[in-house]
């Protein structure tokens, strides 16, 4: 069972070791530890349905506050706190296409607004329940989740798209493939989420971000049925894959995708190297990015995320080696560190191995060979699961991410990481900031701040915080020319900062396009863009 | 001076061998040689000017001919037989995005269509005017050509989108660099007109299709400005870059690029290898497709295009000694030729080769060097050529391309090939038909068949053979899934199976979105889909 109020299964705990809490409590200072709201209060909560009893609708008050919320730090809060709200008016579970056209149909005749749910994930709001006077349907995809067919000697594989990361995996693994798409949310996360999100996966430079795995598409729309691609390569007229890829449930609902698949690799290994500073591994990243070394995933933590990872790698004999290795080879008590790894066949794997340890050595690199990146791949997604560890401990936690160019990428993590100081130095807090680079690209990187913050004494205080921070780093954020993200999409949370990247006429583009298949506006509203006024 | 009723330089003259007469007459039986009309009986043909005279606006009869037709067969035929028309009433020539946006504004107050002009070489109809009621201005391109900006560190480099491919390379060799896309028309078209109809070069493998390339474009619209793209790597939305790509003018006039760049290959060979039949060579390719060996380009002539190739590669000594030694290899007498390119560092030319060899001598083949190779690529863009020659000679010629799933590769190449025999045999005439597979992809590859058919005695002749093998080769290409255009875009002459393609709910979201802008529908209409009525 998962958990209602928190990340991943209700069972797996996950304390904070004493001394991570040592070291925040030293610097940050001793967080609030009161109690959450019980799942019982938080059902109370819960209105009387604005919708009528429906077979296969689910309309009880738990269905429809587990459907109420993603996982961003305002739904966290929310949770955690008590607040949660408004809720959907009912939780509908179709099982295949044609009954979720239905469920639209249905939905139109009632006036009601459609939010479609996959895996309940979104750091960014896209499931907020907006209360525009209209009953709200959660469309939850949690039933259409089978591999529908593949085509090993094509290497395509269609598959429904409420299929979680794990039962995606599983069914190909199944024939000898993979789709290679693994984000920390990857547990839940499902491959339609992935899609109208443009989510990137940790080893997107092997596999592609999802726009690259993406053959074609089949969505269930107010104004119809909606397919697109489905061509291996095509000149005639704009890609419309790329509206539905970003469209945030506004367009439709994607039902169905057909997918590139790749078979299961026959090596994989992850690899560490330490560099003297930032600017040695930013380097070298660099370098092996655009000499197009066949890497499947590469990052670079700065030397406090590189700290805090080593902290909490465990192995304490282990790592006191590791730093006497590293000052005996010059590189200074502030490392960072490289992670990279190599995927595919023994002989690809074997390359990328060979020129990407070339090329950090020729940048300063000291390989310290794969026990780290075994670590890395033993936790990688379990990540998201210490923010209810911090949570119990009295800490908040926050990531905020973007992309640059290779030019700009040390000027704009640095003013992230001073603005989400000076946010919270505004509050009279103290915050922890952190960073890496990874999903290297020719002209770029991604950059990946993650902020720890004390806990306040109630949801008020917990928000107004996390609202300051959230809006400064993001204003910084655009300011340098960084999209306003690079893999969790837009939701509400991004929504202010979207113009900016897009202009006034891209939006009016983008508008008119994705209205135009839901002319009453009932698919997913105030998300993406903020409806003016409606209902 | 450019030719103004045919293909390239006027002075390059391009006579067809004389054994190729010789052939062609034997196989197709001998064709009208009837004159061309001239010049200035064309240009006597073009009416009065239905737009004021304007600074800086053409309205003589040369300009306006020259900019009413592209290089489709349609406008070929048209040229020859001096049947070109309706005509553009002016052509303007703005300098930069300033005086691109006053053209538009001058436009619409005029009452105006305006069609953007890049190099002239579309080959379907993308140039052509249609008579609408409407006075119509080109906007010729051809004074935006320079290179703005480059950024080595980021590899990204701003380009005015008027320069044709010569000028693009040139500049960015200057500085180290290359963009890598070289499609057939390499000589005349240009960056913009690639980007607007979604252009794949000849090494599309390394550098990847134009829309790979693609950072960033401005474009100037009826509505007003347009920026999209300019960001490493977004999950924010709908990417607006994939609209502009493929817009063919239809959502303005695209004026500045910033595109990725690569420096300048240190290494390049093209190798050629030998297989006893088709299947054999469609196996190979699949094979090194889905290896991901990094080939730059890879193509596969069936038997009949191999030995046209081998034919016009003239060294007949060498070509008869070649013919012995793969009969003595016993790889038959109807050979197929792959031809495969390694292009980078030294370093990876070299893996790139020889996983490629390894691959193709598993499937059977027979390498045999690098000297057909170097005949193509010295020859490269030299087939538009041909075009003048076979006219010349009394023969007519046309492409047509799709891309298809490895699966259906075999039986879709052959059944355009049939298409192609029975529509010409409908006529009462024969064709020769031959096909190359290139562009390899992970899930398949483009099919590109090149038919050559006598002329006749009259321009209605002419036209009505080729519509119909057009019609029947478009059908063919449909009815089995394939794209109605790999390479060439919709235009005029693809319109009418793009709805195929799309269906009536991806129609309704392409019009919506490239409308928005256009509220006149002024920029380009008829194109990409058929105008209901306007004017």
């Amino acid at each position: 069972m998962r958990r209602w109020n928190g990340w991943g299964e209700a069972r797996r705990e996950t304390p904070l070791p004493e001394a991570a809490w040592a070291f925040l409590a030293q610097r940050l200072g001793e967080g609030d530890r009161g109690g959450d709201a019980s799942l019982a209060s938080a059902c109370a909560g819960v209105p009387a349905a604005r919708l009528p009893a429906r077979p296969g609708w689910d309309r009880d008050a738990e269905s429809r506050l587990r459907h109420a919320h993603g996982q961003s730090f305002a739904d966290w809060a929310a949770l955690r706190h008590g607040a949660v709200g408004p809720f959907p008016d009912a939780v509908a579970r179709p099982r295949d296409h044609a009954e979720t056209r239905a469920v639209l149909a249905a939905a139109e005749r009632a006036g009601a607004v459609v939010i479609p749910y996959g895996g309940g994930t979104s750091v960014v709001g896209h499931l907020q329940v907006v209360d525009d006077g209209r009953p709200v349907i959660s469309l939850d995809m949690s039933r259409q989740v089978r591999l529908l067919d593949i085509d090993p000697h094509d290497r395509l594989a269609r598959i429904a798209a409420g299929a979680p990361g794990p039962l995606v995996e599983s069914q190909l693994r199944a024939h000898g493939f993979v789709l290679g798409h693994y984000p920390q949310s990857f547990e839940y996360s499902t491959l339609g989420g992935w899609i109208v999100t443009r989510s990137a996966g940790q080893q997107s430079r092997r596999y592609g971000r999802i726009e690259h795995c993406l053959h074609g598409a089949r969505l269930a729309c107010p104004g119809g049925e909606l397919e697109v691609g489905g061509r291996v390569a095509s000149s005639a007229g704009p890609d419309l894959r790329q509206l539905v890829l970003g469209s945030e449930g506004r367009l439709g609902v994607l039902t169905e995708a057909c997918v590139h698949v790749t078979p299961t690799p026959e090596h994989e290994r992850f690899h560490a190297v330490f560099f003297g500073d930032w600017a040695a591994g930013l380097a070298a990243a660099r370098a092996i990015s655009q000499a197009g070394v066949a890497v499947s995933m590469l990052r670079v933590s700065n030397a406090d995320e590189t700290d805090t990872q080593l902290r909490i790698a465990g192995h304490e004999s282990a790592i006191a080696w590791l730093r006497r290795y590293l000052g005996w080879r010059r590189l200074g008590d502030r490392p960072v560190m490289m992670l990279f790894g190599v995927t595919g066949s023994r002989r690809e794997a074997g390359r990328a191995r060979a020129d990407a340890l070339a090329l950090a050595r020729a940048a300063g690199g000291v390989a310290v060979g794969t026990a780290l990146g075994r670590a890395w791949a033993a936790g990688r997604f379990a990540g998201a699961y210490l923010r209810n560890g911090l949570w119990e401990a009295g800490y908040c936690v926050d990531t905020m991410e973007t992309a640059v160019p290779w030019s700009r990428a040390t000027a704009t993590v640095s003013a992230m990481q001073q603005a989400a100081h000076e946010a919270l130095h505004a509050h009279g807090e103290r915050a922890l900031a952190f960073s890496h680079l990874s999903h290297v690209y020719a002209a770029g990187c991604s950059l990946y701040m993650t902020v720890i913050w004390r806990r306040g004494p109630d949801h008020a205080t917990d928000i107004e915080r996390w609202r300051r921070l959230k809006r400064d780093v993001s204003r910084t954020i655009v300011a340098r020319g960084g999209t306003i993200s690079h893999q969790h999409g837009v939701g509400r949370d991004h929504a202010p900062y979207l113009a900016a990247e897009t202009g006034a006429s891209g939006r009016r583009l983008m508008r008119a396009a994705l209205a135009e298949l839901d002319p009453e506006g009932m698919m997913n509203p105030h998300k993406l863009w903020e409806d003016d006024h409606v209902g």
